[in-house]
């Protein structure tokens, strides 16, 4: 499915600036409760990806850190591990929800389908380091589990206790904790 | 992104079967936990469907049903509801991880954006029924929370917990609670 | 081929209305020569159809009501019959133009392959209604012998009657006749 | 939507003979009742057209000669007149169902949208000779009063009426004479 | 890769103009260096070519006349000799580097697959005519001798060198005699 | 346009194996006459790209090594300095065949249209390393002055002349040294 792209600069127009992008070799900042960053370089940044169908990012971990289950509604994705340890891992479709999981060393790549949930982990000492592509020039991020508990306006708990088949005190609970 | 079809059968030896499904006349069985029951009719159920980007199915809910967050890796979706009450809702995407949720009656029709999270709610008193339609013939489907918490084998504790934005103790009792 | 979509609103703006339409509960008036009522729901009714590759319509017959033989140029369609009892059909294309044809009663799926000659008549002795649904956004609709006998303007009297396989007087008569 | 390719041949073993096909500067035989032949060059033709989509013809009209009103299910149409006057056109959507036509001389190119009822007539005193090209390996043909009055077996002779605007006996005399 | 369209027309205000082009009868003028024009018809000569997926064009070459080493990025390129004797041949990509050629008489089509390297020369005593057919309505034109020696501004004498397997005196050499 | 995939295997039988490849940590050998060597991982070693619009590969520069001009028929292609310095550029289309160039520092990320030719040539001290992804399971690549100096069997020398502008004694020369 095509998304709306920008419109297109004329030829005699064009500089290099409009294909290019810098400061991925700064390492995101993983002080964060995930330790975790990740800086996508998409249309948004690069207008020259404008109908071009891929995007990149650049993928930091500290040690533990964990880019938590998370799809791209438009894009496939495939990384390489570039310095540390990554266990990776995606899930399949009902009815097998079978997870493909696997730890990857530096220089390995993996592939996570279209959409599917997918899940990173940094399971070295050291931080981790990873570069990522995507077939979409606007592939879209949504981790899964926020989509659920943490919604701006939040989902009923009713929906909530049903999806993780909890009671509602559970579901509330969960609800309430989620920033 | 297209998937792999079936071998197209030559035109001389199709027969009106190769295009029919019979049985969404018949209400689903809603007497299960989450009060929901879908019949899809995908590439699977009707030959003829291969190279046609197309799958429809029925929904029935019972009084408080669910059809607990989830997406459709390869496909847009569009139901009409034909009896009772459904509150639905789908997640858009980061930053904003907005709610877009509406309480639609019989004879209303609703759109879910390509593979982002959504669920419908029978929030009438009755039974409630919906026809949707995906533009896939292989649409996939993943129940996110269960995709996070029941996936074959178990996610990483240490990822579930990241994920909910709680400590190991609360991932590890919902893991182990999830069928 | 993907048809010009419309601008698509930013993310933070959209409401639930513009994922949302109305008024499907409504039998369609089939009070006119063909018996026959179709409400069809695109991108122009719903504008969060945007880029997302489906629409979906309604379709009433009255007893003996016909949906006189049409395509859609850019779409594939699927229906299930929600009441009465349809004949449906479609045609192949050259050199078999084969009718593949079926009647299905309440519950029954169809499928007719992208842009091919279709048509569906009721014939049960009561109402029937059907939902569809096409893959695209914009699928557009040509009864075929309106193009043919019904084009504004006219087409010329020498080619009408090749295609009929008749001489020009039949070919003028069915001409000024129709509406 | 992408029709299922065949088999790819591998690099090594493919010849010149695979992407090639000879007789397009024979006329095409005009002596039939329409006065037209068309000789199309399709993935059936070329084995090396496989996944390119596209197909060529050759269009060949004796004086008077008529391409009867048609479709192409899954491609776009281009031509150009290489010999004689065409008189060309095709017929908008409902609810327009507009004709747009055109008288061509030779070196004059036409585009028939996507799917959408066209026809050619040889409006000049001699053969007429165009060449086309359609954005699909195999776009298919249905001539749509054929479809509608000459399929195998009939359409029952009330929706044949519905289409015509006539009675049943005005159907059922067009659907006898039609071979 | 979808190329961003132009704004659709409504329907109502179309005319037959938009959808054609005069002039390709005209014998291109092939009084240059190469003895080689090409007349393409895309969606800047064909406003309704608009999301149609295709162009046209018509090639002249004098005797001896070359259509140089060149790509298409955005199409594959189909044609039909209409006149004289052309020698066609296309490169496949590595590690193969093979040359498919064939010379083809008046009424011989030849397909060249998508981006990959092409010419066409005429070995004939007289002039050649083709049409040709491409599936984008916007395929660009790239001759890949002259995007290395003839850009603008001129591209590194090393890079050129490394290109010709040459020394970089022979690289400046061509480089500045290419105009 | 799509290019003919390979089976898929059933969601039960998939291996993480399937969707893994190793070896991108170990620079590739440079000692060679380009200075030059990339690892492609595309669908023939990952099988898990099947479908899946996506392919990655490792880049890696001796000083002064050179990517000489090519392109890939079937992809766009971004890529991301990690180490070194890069000179980058790619020439658009006729009639500007205009250089987009940049020198690139580690961390700089740029964007090579659909299948323009483009070049990458080390300009630092050290050795310089890149990781690019593209939008095809298959993208191909073809080096443009090989294609016209290199293939096999050899191109015409009147039609290298011609696309060098050169004399056929320039342009046998190049032909007969080119290996």
């Amino acid at each position: 499915m095509p998304m709306n792209g920008f419109a297109c600069k004329p030829p005699q127009s064009v500089t290099p600036n409009d294909f290019t992008f810098s400061g991925l070799n700064k390492p995101g900042d993983t002080a964060n409760p995930a330790g975790f960053k990740v800086t996508l370089v998409t249309v948004d940044q690069i207008p020259g990806l404008n109908t071009q169908g891929l995007s990149m990012g650049r993928l930091d971990f500290g040690p533990g850190g964990v880019n938590a289950p998370h799809i791209h509604p438009r894009a496939s994705e495939m990384l390489i591990v570039m310095e540390g340890s990554l266990e990776v891992g995606f899930v399949t479709t009902l009815p097998e929800t079978k997870l493909i999981t696997k730890v990857l060393q530096a220089g390995e790549a993996f592939v996570f389908p279209q959409a599917l949930t997918h899940y990173q982990r940094n399971v070295g000492k050291g931080p981790a380091v990873a570069i990522s592509a995507l077939d979409s020039q606007n592939p879209g991020t949504q981790r899964v589990v926020a989509a659920v508990l943490g919604s701006n306006p939040k989902l009923p708990v009713e929906v909530v206790a049903k999806a993780l088949q909890a009671d509602n005190n559970v579901a509330a609970q969960l609800l309430s904790k989620f920033k």
